[in-house]
């Protein structure tokens, strides 16, 4: 039994984490913290989690005696210095902090040296791309939610030179889950509701995540327009991507379906059908589509996830489960809520 | 293993058992039929179902042969003539056909005589009331979606002589997905977005249900006046329930705690708080909460389901666990969607 | 020209009288204030408006100055003082100040002691039933959401004796806009949305401010049960109403007709019909319909608003037109957005 | 008093131009057909129009008889024979069979020839375009919803030779009304709600349509790549378009504050500031914001519309004016319903 921590297990993703490590077969939840209700049980304050454990102030030595692994939920730059006490313990941060190989690109978007950061074996936990490297990570910085839409979708395209990777135009949509609970008029129901925006345009922090990987992957810098907006519903990102390319879609669709034949989370749909969020609601499940447009040699590249599992904690469940050696779907066989 | 078969298994609740059974350790899915889509593999449909096995005509022979159970997710009157043929196979019907004690109910309400009703064993499959029967029985009517959050959130008044039977008031609103998946222009998005109505007022098909059961736990005839409405939501049911009473707030919830202390699945709230269908979202609990207008010695009873679990396709597989001799939680453990 | 002012015009029902004053072809904004963002211009705040007037902080004597009305729209307890130095203006009051006929039941509900109170020439401002009363008010104390919906659709029955007044029960249904542009995790869209929950059960505010305009139309005391809930809507509110009659559905109808024949706003809708709230969107229409539980001789009534035209902002309207002799419907003659 | 009819008045265009020729101090309905609902009075149906008018069968005398101006809003391919008959009676079709200039261009894409094509007085009828053709038209074909949010967002630039117009791309949201009051099981809430989707990738019928007029603009041959997405929500169009420019984003911001400076209806944001479909709603108004992304030269424009409003009727309304020599805001001055 993998004894899991879970720090800011209060925001969204640590809800998430909680509701999927209940329900994991190998894992059991050992300790829980958060600043805002610590000395509460956690079904006092949210009673669909059917969860009684009290909720503590965070604690080094009881994490260090009491967890294999602890998952931190919290805001970019608060899990660098809180996690870099731990000893003996792995950690996922679902955070930014670990997410950069360059401590210097870090700094540039989030403001914040990170000192020691490269004694730190540390490794981006993008399943599909870096299973090796994650089973032996002490530390996984576990992807943004619009990095792992954008890089699974490309991947195979970079891999094998199919499209041009100058040109990457990402327009992405995201439900409003992905701003977390704050309370902040701007996602209130009645702003958000019949409310379609683009917001952070040519400027979100995840730019650097998706022009790092998708660099690594094709060998040759790339650059990422990218256009994120927010949609009214509460879950899933679909990211739509146009590239220039000089193959056509058969070979391309053969590619991917080879590229992830073996992935037991990423489906390539047959050629014609687009994806839906809906289609992964609740799930750790990733559907890529594509379409060609002809004239122009633009390769339409959609796919679509649970912002808040592939995203977020499912993603995260699913490295724990490679660095405990476990199968890496134990605990997230489950299929999509629909409708 | 426990072999099941479903027949109507692309409608609603035909789909969210396809997707429970799927997630069962001790069921498999051997049997898929659909009228409309015979022939098609399922997911080539609902690609978020992720289940290759093909939808067939209905067969009751391939039924019997490849079936320990069957689930009959078809419109009221459909599954009568259709189940009987079987022989072998336990059936729990989602539909209205096997749900009343007295075949002159369903005929007055649904305008169908069932012939040689009175020779099936058949039960009233809420769990929380019937469980013993349930364990023997060869078919099982399971609850309408409305009746469930009803009869439990009074039966332990009811039960304990501690509300008046002659005034039960029932103001429910439902999830769209209660009306199915259905091509009619009410239950378009933009029909229903922002828009809340009540429907079906003071004559709900589900009125003779809740009167059955609500009358044999109190022992005393019972009039429900029941409004149904139709919210902009696509899952979850809450009741709010009106009922004279000459006992104590608090008499009346140690009461509730005690009736549903051993239940897996029904949690009384405590004092001060009241149920949301969130809470409940994609899962088979079950939330009730209870305040009292001291001034007219009113009990405000308010039960939150998921209608397509609990009120549906949830609470056929927990019966069927029974039926079979299973832990009643198998595969029904995981907690809800939040948020 | 009528002049009018607003203060707290950025609220939503501050907001919302900006739309529909812009939109009176007989009066026009000349003062509009708001604390949090006084300096600024309305439009740089909220681009939708398209009014580039300069929001300010509150000052008495600009308001004497350059207004025959002010509208406030203040959180409850804002107005009483701020208003009682205001002289040769007409004040329609947003808030629960001037509601009450007696100044003990607003202390008693809102902690505040109103001094002075019995000084103010101040009516109850539902046109319906007070019309004569506002022509020549000083101040209006502008309806809540929630009453006008039920006063409205109880008024007929009340007035007629056709209902007995000692069993009211009322179960309401609200949009999310009704709790204001408030920073609140409750109100987040994540949270609200496919979601129905009670709130405030049995002891709303709004509760006395019922009993009191319903008790003057029956002549009697009357009790009225309450429960509110928030549904995952902007917009609406849908009253369902619960009592105890001797008469038949056709002469309630009958009188109903009757009684709202003249009334521009209010529409009594045909036998059999009932109302939704999509149909009252952005419009200060009300529509109301009924239907009889005949084995309970039970009456059910229903009635739609807009909570922020007719259970706000577009009744303020109203009672300005009426308290300046215009016609009433005078800039209010829309009809509602659908879909 | 123009005399107004409307044929096919029980779609969502119908009825949005019911609502708005209702509110129009110089327009009256003389005339209203539903094929579907004839015989019947509109509010029979649809009770918030608040209007009693009877639905007749389209009879051509009665039209030419009764009124100046008639709106067409029925499927592709239906207005086209139906209008040849007319004589003095000027033709708005909210429909495509008169929005190309090549009726081969209507061939290719809506599958239908029109003979005598050459022979009809007939305009595109974006009046920021071709006020003047507008003018003296005889028929109106009015434009798309994608292609009105589309053409005023590019206008500027390719008037001005600011961008290339070899790389257009457009990805562009809509609400879900943009599909009509259609019964089909995609368009139902449960489908819907919590689904963003792509649909007709790189081959919308709007595509020619938007070629046509951008190819005007710049003189030059234009490609559109474009993928329209289903949006969970009623109302509301935003599309995000991508080209490349070498000029600077200040230049190319001034250039458009110039062109649409004297336009009632089109908002040129401030920088920084991006629109939401929110902004639109109910409402005749477009609002454009735009970002570049530096380091590819990208200029990302966003412009946002109500696909009923602005997209088909209320353009429809303003074009009416243009024809009849009023004031083109005329009945359409209303602002946006916020919240």
């Amino acid at each position: 039994m993998i004894r899991a921590g879970i720090i800011g297990a209060t925001g969204y993703t640590g809800l998430e984490l909680v509701r999927l490590l209940k329900n994991h077969p190998e894992a059991k939840i050992t300790y829980l913290s958060s600043r805002t209700y610590a000395g509460k049980k956690l079904e006092e304050i949210f009673p669909s989690t059917l969860e009684n454990s009290i909720l503590s102030e965070f604690d080094p030595e009881k994490v260090s005696k009491n967890c294999d692994v602890l998952f931190t939920a919290l805001p970019a730059g608060a899990s660098y210095d809180l996690v870099r006490e731990l000893k003996g313990v792995k950690i996922i941060d679902l955070g930014a902090d670990f997410r950069f190989d360059d401590p210097g690109v870090y700094r540039e978007w989030y403001g914040k040296e990170l000192s020691g950061y490269e004694n730190i074996k540390r490794v981006y936990g993008l399943p599909e791309l870096h299973r090796e490297e994650i089973k032996n990570a002490q530390v996984v910085g576990n992807p943004g939610c619009y990095p792992t839409s954008v890089i699974l979708a490309l991947a195979p395209a970079l891999k094998h030179n199919l499209v041009d990777p100058e040109t990457i135009l990402v327009d992405a949509k995201s439900g409003v889950s992905g701003a977390g609970r704050k309370e902040k008029v701007d996602y209130l129901f009645s702003e958000v509701n019949e409310s379609l925006r683009p917001y952070n345009v040519a400027k979100h922090r995840h730019v650097p995540e998706m022009e790092q990987e998708l660099g690594k992957i094709s060998g040759k810098k790339v650059n990422v327009v990218f256009t994120p907006h927010l949609v009214p519903m509460t879950r899933g990102i679909l990211s739509t991507i146009y590239v220039k390319t000089d193959k056509s879609l058969e070979e391309i669709h053969e590619a991917y379906l080879e590229f992830y034949k073996n992935e037991p989370f990423v489906h390539v749909l047959p050629m014609g059908i687009y994806p839906s969020t809906k289609w992964c609601y609740g799930s750790n499940h990733v559907f890529i589509g594509m379409q060609m447009e002809e004239r122009t040699n633009t390769l339409i590249l959609m796919s679509a996830i649970d912002n808040l599992v592939k995203g977020a904690s499912g993603q995260a469940v699913q490295n724990m489960n490679i660095m405990f050696g476990l199968d890496e779907t134990k605990g997230l066989e489950f299929t999509p809520i629909y409708p």
